[in-house]
């Protein structure tokens, strides 16, 4: 299917017009969970992602069935200014790693039950310089929007989203700085493994590509700031909560593209929780930002969905508990 | 098989004997972990999890495949002290809930992919109020070692064990405070949920039972202030060592246990890590004592071996990425 928008006003819309949660399917899971053989609360965080999970679905006693991981790829021509650790073409090495089953998100979808899918955009034209130009044009930046929208496959009932781009940390820096402000160093980090000068070097691009798009609004940072894989997750996510298919966010980069339409319009994140703490220094103060907690503190920073796919064990442990146990009638188990 | 021990200094001299990790395969599974398709250390904790796994598996290229939970029942004489918000009753009517499938640990073991094996022991024989006397004889602390010792399979790949006893939140408080020191209240938590007036008691109980048997060495403390339930969790975490299984260790009552046998023979938890920080106030305190890191923390306080099972997920996706990528070479992606 073609997506709904030809414009980023026209997917600002759509999204904003997006269906919301559930709520006598809140309700009614709640009522549920209260009533299953544990002491009030005892199931921790795993009680109140259940009934997140409950309201999007719009059931009271969910499954979680169809995963679906989604790696975007994408190659940046701000590359050039020699922010990464690693060469360009690795992007499109690691694009085959992931056909041939090689690479972590394969190993972590499989453990997950989720499925895989690898798209990559365009990596023969990079984007723009960011610190010369918009990364994208319009018509670009909406492909790709529209290409990650159109990824998601309807049956999908639990949805991550992933990036490899080699220079797309300093990207998401960008986009993180042009969004809440303050320096540009507070949103650099080492990225895939840069030094102290690489890091130094990242500021100085983050700071010039900002100074060039002051004043752009949100979906215009992605345009300028941001990359195609960036682009594709958000569409991802955007379709995500127009099909109200809960999604669990990865890393610093997806948060970052994330962050762009949770900015252009308010609650577009509703519908998707924090994955993982990455080990990428200014993720946390994004997800500060976005109001989310991480699930999951493992010290990764691989990108790939890496993060993400890991949770999707943690949420269908907490949907399997609230959907599978029983309640203390059924049990005859004494309540208190 | 029959357990190799009748009393507890045979049970600590097995355990004292028991293997270590495997220093060849460490060495091997740190090389193939440098080699594979990711930044260096791209996957945290995941690569630390995966080479400990492996070393004690004896292989570089290690699996999961058979993991198995195991939850101990038994019931508690100190109960006759007011110490828990549900009646003693609960033990046995969750023990059906568990042999029926309605528990959260039936949900979360088939979500790990794990079996899950039920004992229940002399439920209707209660430990003695450890306020009054030893909670058991030496026959029946080694009975209930024993017991926990032949539940573990020989073709298990990783273990999980935990507890349901009404009550044993104290006992693990007064194990705690009688192995580490400082005062009760620092022990004492509320357990299912207590009141304030509740954890005052608590307190003063396992205030009397700790100045009765002051002066017990680690295993006798297990003894005079455990539960069968804690016994048995201890004899099967001493099978996994004897047997090179490792283990992953659930919330307060499981390490209370488990820190018996860390005290009486150093090093016999380094086959175990983990799961989970338990939202029971005194967990964090025995895991800093046992030198441990928790891998989730979810805000969990259920027992029953829960959050040990969320977190098979966790260390079944480090093992499927340490032996399932590819390396640099193999997929023909540039390193740095």
């Amino acid at each position: 299917m073609a997506a709904e928008f030809s414009t980023l006003e026209a997917f600002r819309k759509v999204l904003a017009e997006a269906p919301g949660t559930d709520q006598d399917a809140v309700q009614q899971a709640e009522e549920r969970n209260g009533q299953l053989t544990k002491p009030p609360g005892a199931l921790g965080r795993l009680e109140d992602m259940a009934i997140w999970y409950a309201g999007w679905r719009g059931t009271a006693r969910p499954e979680i069935a169809s995963p679906q991981v989604i790696v975007f790829a994408g190659n940046h021509g701000v590359t050039a200014q020699g922010v990464s650790a690693f060469p360009a073409e690795v992007t499109e090495q690691m694009v085959l790693n992931f056909q041939h089953g090689g690479a972590a998100i394969n190993q972590l979808s499989r453990a997950a039950g989720a499925t895989l899918d690898v798209h990559a955009l365009s990596l023969e034209t990079p984007t723009a310089d960011f610190t010369h130009a918009p990364a994208m044009s319009e018509k670009e930046v909406v492909a790709a929007l529209a290409t990650g929208w159109n990824a998601v496959k309807a049956d999908t009932d639990l949805l991550v989203v992933g990036e490899m781009g080699i220079g797309n940390t300093t990207s998401a820096a960008a986009i993180a700085h042009a969004l809440y402000g303050g320096a540009a160093d507070d949103w650099v980090g080492r990225g895939t493994g840069v030094d102290d000068a690489g890091l130094a070097n990242k500021a100085r691009v983050v700071r010039e590509g900002v100074a060039l798009h002051e004043g752009a609004d949100a979906l215009n940072v992605l345009r300028c700031l941001g990359g195609r894989e960036l682009a594709a997750m958000a569409g991802a996510i955007g379709r995500a909560r127009y099909l109200r298919i809960p999604v669990i966010l990865d890393g610093f980069i997806c948060s970052a593209a994330a962050a762009t339409l949770a900015e252009a319009v308010p609650g577009a994140l509703d519908h998707a929780i924090a994955g993982h703490a990455s080990a990428e220094a200014a993720h946390g103060a994004v997800l500060d930002r976005l109001g989310k907690e991480p699930l999951l503190s493992l010290n990764m920073r691989l990108g790939e969905a890496s993060g993400g796919a890991v949770a999707i064990n943690v949420l269908k442990a907490a949907v399997a508990c609230h959907s599978g146990m029983a309640t203390f009638a059924e049990a005859g188990v004494s309540d208190v």
